[in-house]
């Protein structure tokens, strides 16, 4: 349990080569992930080059080992809203439009210059057959990030501006200074106008 | 896959006693799940009744056989909001709580009568160290969920009130008349008066 604990108090960016990721998030010994790696492609992008984009089918989970992605959707009237940042140590992905082979309705674009695995639909699963424990340690995973998406709707339900700002904060703690301040607005659901005078009380105290 | 798919498609209420659902929905054979079912405790709740409130530790994790549950919270201004409902066939917990043993900032409570089973901490943890394929099964759920939730994130961020309504028709069925109006309001993230225009508007054609 205390792993998990752990896991939650620190959420920030970690820079971890995707093996090294297998090896010490997942426990997975890296004698046993190195059959597997042949299945990873590994890709640089630029910042703001797309990786997916609505209406095409999302063949990857990106895990990041360095730079910012973002996943986004443009609405009716044309208006951006961030679904998720990740950055290094993180993963991405359309699940929907992965795991049911379904054109996404998403852009996923890099805010940084980003070192990238991409790994394939069946990996993890691939790897579980060789060992299992890795499901045990990947369910605490997805619990985790269950906990975070709950935690999520419960803000874009309940929450100022202030408080989704702040909760933001001291969850992904400097990676703030990385994401230019209009997504960040949109991440969290607000006008750039209320995060603005969000900061500007803050900064006052 | 394809059962992935299927769990997409049927995401209704279903009715199915604890034991039947471990059977049917995580594949675990009865035999083996016999032996643990005496950690479970089975308990009816009336309706309006509290299971756990802020500021107690949620201990369990509720199967619903029968009946509806909702997880909702206050804001600062005394204003409820549903995280979640749980008709037949599904779960809820506040699982930070739970899984942290940290005080819990959500209420649960039933919507109607109910017969819940009551799930321990690491029941099936404790399975799984007897039965590992569980973990496989359930691997497919933790994704569903979080698909589930990422969708409701981008719905909360980016769609219209009519949108909200008509999604949550399609996903939840006929399960809609058993939550009374204002609950709906406020799980979708608008206002009754928007619900009721919306479902007049849709009304009329």
């Amino acid at each position: 349990m205390q792993d998990l604990i752990e896991h939650f108090e620190n959420y920030g960016p970690k820079t971890l080569p995707f093996d090294q990721w297998l090896a010490d998030v997942l426990e997975v010994p890296l004698a046993t992930v190195q059959p597997f790696l042949g299945k990873i492609q590994y890709r640089k992008v630029e910042k703001n080059e797309f990786l997916i984009m609505p209406g095409t089918v999302c063949p990857y989970t990106y895990y990041v080992e360095r730079g910012v992605l973002r996943m986004y959707t443009i609405d009716g009237s044309g208006k951006e809203h961030v679904i998720q940042f990740a950055p290094e140590g993180w993963y991405i992905t359309d699940r929907k439009s992965t795991y049911l082979d379904e054109p996404s309705s998403y852009f996923i674009q890099a805010i940084e210059d980003c070192d990238l695995a991409l790994i394939p639909k069946h990996f993890l699963q691939d790897i579980s057959k060789k060992y299992p424990q890795l499901l045990e340690k990947n369910t605490f995973i997805l619990n985790r990030y269950i906990m975070l998406l709950q935690h999520r709707v419960t803000l874009l339900l309940s929450a100022t501006a202030e408080e989704r700002y702040l909760d933001f904060l001291s969850t992904y703690k400097d990676f703030i200074h990385r994401v230019p301040l209009y997504m960040l607005a949109s991440y969290l659901g607000i006008t750039p106008e209320s995060l603005s005078r969000v900061r500007n009380e803050l900064a006052k105290g």
